[in-house]
């Protein structure tokens, strides 16, 4: 037998036949992504719990099989099951599925890499909790632990999700199991409640990182707030947006808005609600010159469309909110719309003045991602550039992968002024248009330090050269904005053999760790270890 | 020659004979704490720079010597300048005490080691800086930058200091120099307004540690509020504090409340003001029944003295959130008092009734350590068991190791909730009052989900026998607490040495990356490295 063979015998032997699969038609789907990939996987295994993931992680050390774990593997845009190195086993976590803890008064959850946004949703509600948990863009089927590791951004107060997680069980490369923070004394009555424990913080090690699985995590939530206000804001072009910027980044720096500020280009609403259209299009795949303003102006959509969310303790007090909101937009915007569960009020942008108020009939108010309800709408977004005639499956088997999407995220992190935000925009834009496709942008201002600008290059797989192309863009935009001093704070699995680790000390010690953690370097090898660059 | 001798060769040659001390009379004084150490210090380094730094660790990495870094060295109650192992090697990091970049619009400073808090005041003084820092409770004459390491507690809304900190330039054990966060890409623009960079987040393996050297940190101000208002508010006795406690966790949970809600019992507050009433002991040197309820009556001192504060953006915001803070704490307390710069209103705490409004003199009101100016009223409350004849130095020279006053803190971290919270007090005080000191205490509200429970065991180190007392009250304080499931968040040098680490893969994880990085264990043997538990 080789030493694969016999890792698949050590790893029937532990899990059961079923849950070791190398048939070849289950792996060509797995081995596909939103984008191009030429990775092979071996095979697919799936544990059941965490004892499991200890015994597999020692059957790969054992016979030197990489292993690449998956949660629900939606990681869509940067890689979805692909590992980052061909001939790797998946390890797919999606079995190990159980909310294992929970506390109302303190507010947490605690879960296993497989429970799923719609499944800590439903759990909530079964339970008549009053805590909502920070929604995803993507699928409500993609795994709350995983994007808290990945880094990922979410809806409401919490979105910086990695700054509200704390107690990792992990699973090292050796199978060893640790806990992080206090975790690690049994007794503590600390464990989920606090983030730093006692002596060095371990936690950041583990997240983009290929150091160890973790198999447990505990996830912070938030009351729903007692009243709540979404503010909605237009910008008409460019020429404004760095003024705008400065003054939101203000209103985050004040701490008056606690939940993250979007916004969002035209591109982006556009793709939420329509396909790419197609017919209209000149040379080039690209939009005829005035067919964009045409459906902007027909579907009420701005250059740059902005939101917020006011969390309150009473109305009194998201009535002062918005009057300081609107004095920190008033000449910066062209309209602004505020509403609450009954109410709507409609400010003119320029003088800040109240325009109409009146009652609003939006009875799914509370129906939202920013009362912590799973939704939908943005995975529109994946299919822009596709056939009308391809329609997504619904609900959980919604499936990108399988459709042919074209997807490559570019996720930069920029700091929080007018001029930096500004010129990042304009690095996308002239790109992604210079390679025929549409930027498709938006702003998540998290903190009042630094804004997320995540581009998407959308396209079309099934249409010949494209996934070329689109690669060749992506690879164009990271360095063009790494040139202009703008970094990407999140990889895709081809960016991530790329791009440089910067400084030679770093990588060295990155090196160091992964030594002594994992020698035999059967861990998901090449994510977020920068190989390309390690000494000798 | 003896290794020792030939690294202090070599130091010299380095540093300067000047910046190499190994007079007997100048390292009496370092290995003196606020508590009984044995430890013998070797001699006292100072490089200027960071590079001199790089080369005192190779040096003592080439010799064997044991280096212990301090920044200040005011690590008062944790053991001061003493190294945690005999026959160490003291590194004063004092003169790396420059401010190296400040960036008013992200509100950001880069500084070193050496530098103050009283320091970094008057730099953002002297530039008109609109930016506050958080401002500690020890002397201004102590390290920004340590304290964020040590994980210690500020005020205003930056008060966990930890999250408000990235960019670590870090000299590793071996000498070599990395950058954590962004750091690692010299051209980055978001290097100093990020904490978690791409790939593993490192900051965290250098606080409470001694896995490497801290030569830089970027730490975040937060712009001076638009308005503000304090609120103090009082509690008679300790019946009431679960459901006070509860209702506070909920304003923080809530967000209503960003900045730290403090509690102080009234041995706190009365040591802020007199010393120890000597005279009106009874036996076993503690205060007769009623001596304490006179003095405190006397000075409108209450079991529990509470204050929070109100960050606003206008004063009309600010009257909203006294309303709801009014609202929460209604039933719970004896009285609140709220106060700006103009006016005071004093609640009837049991009906939550306005009482008085009226214009208040407080002139001072923005010379507050909550508009970020330093002060050091609170540390009066080192000197309580001293006799009134030992009088502290002001300033740069308050000096509490030579004047023989004893302080070992014991810093927990527990839930917020009622319960636990007033668990931790009972036990608090039933310890400490069982060995005849006094339960000095304060309850730090920094998140909404735990509070940092400080008791200070607070002695005359004059008075024969009572540096072994108050250890051994120590001792068994964090043991009562650790039984009842409280553990420190903090420890002192002799701690450091005597708790359990834990599970024993953490312990294996920390020899692991501890002898990945310095292989010699020169750095800081010890320290939160919990040594007494390592395998083999």
């Amino acid at each position: 037998m080789t030493d694969f063979e016999s890792a698949l015998h050590a790893w029937r032997m532990v899990l059961g036949v079923s849950n070791v699969i190398n048939a070849e038609a289950g792996l060509q789907e797995i081995e596909r992504a939103t984008f191009s990939t030429e990775q092979h996987v071996l095979a697919v295994i799936r544990p059941a719990d965490t004892r499991e993931v200890q015994e597999c992680l020692r059957i790969a050390a054992k016979y030197g099989v990489p292993l690449y774990p998956v949660s629900t593997g939606k990681n869509w845009g940067y890689g979805s099951r692909v590992p980052v190195e061909t001939d790797s086993v998946v390890l797919d976590l999606g079995r190990l599925n159980r909310i294992v803890d929970f506390d109302e008064e303190l507010a947490y959850v605690t879960v296993e890499p497989g429970v799923t946004f719609q499944q800590l949703y439903e759990y909530l509600q079964a339970r008549g909790s009053n805590l909502m948990m920070s929604v995803t863009g993507s699928t409500p089927y993609s795994s709350v632990l995983a994007n808290v590791l990945e880094r990922g951004l979410g809806h409401g107060s919490y979105g910086n999700r990695v700054e509200y997680a704390c107690h990792f069980e992990v699973v090292l490369p050796g199978g060893e199991l640790i806990n992080t923070g206090f975790g690690r004394y049994r007794d503590a009555r600390t464990k989920n409640v606090s983030r730093w424990g006692l002596g060095p913080a371990l936690d950041g090690l583990f997240s983009q990182s290929n150091l160890g699985i973790v198999t447990r995590m505990t996830v912070w939530l938030r009351p729903a707030p007692k009243y709540m206000q979404v503010c909605k804001f237009l910008l008409g072009d460019d020429t404004g947006l760095p003024d705008l910027m400065q003054a939101l980044q203000k209103l985050k720096l004040e701490e008056l808005v606690n939940s993250p500020i979007s916004l969002f280009n035209d591109y982006k609403l556009l793709a939420m609600q329509q396909r790419f259209p197609g017919e209209e299009v000149g040379e080039n795949y690209s939009l005829l010159p005035g067919v964009l303003d045409k459906i902007k102006q027909s579907k009420s959509i701005a250059r740059w469309n902005g939101m917020l969310t006011l969390y309150a303790s009473s109305k009194k007090h998201g009535l002062v909110l918005q009057e300081l909101v609107v004095e920190a937009m008033q000449g910066l915007v062209e309209v602004m719309l505020f509403q609450d569960e009954t109410t709507s009020w409609i400010y003119e942008g320029r003088t800040g003045r109240l325009v109409i108020e009146k009652p609003s009939a939006s009875r799914g108010f509370k129906k939202s991602p920013l009362y912590g309800v799973p939704f939908e709408e943005d995975l529109a977004t994946l299919y822009w550039r596709k056939q009308e005639s391809v329609k997504p499956e619904q609900g959980p088997d919604f499936n990108p992968d399988k459709d042919g999407c074209g997807l490559i995220w570019c996720h930069e992190q920029v700091p929080f002024t007018g001029k930096d935000v500004a010129e990042a925009v304009r690095i996308i834009d002239e790109t992604i248009r210079g390679w025929n496709f549409e930027p498709v942008t938006s702003l998540r201002c998290m903190s009042g330090r630094s804004v997320n600008v995540l581009a998407a290059i959308i396209f079309d797989r099934a249409v010949a050269g494209e996934d070329r192309q689109a690669r060749k863009c992506h690879t164009e935009l990271v360095q063009k904005l790494v040139e202009a001093g703008y970094f990407p704070s999140r990889l895709d699995i081809t960016t991530m053999k790329q791009l440089s680790a910067g400084d030679k000390n770093y990588v060295k010690l990155i090196k160091t760790l992964k030594t002594a953690l994992d020698p035999q370097m059967t861990l998901a090898p090449g994510r977020y270890d920068f190989q390309q660059d390690w000494p000798e």
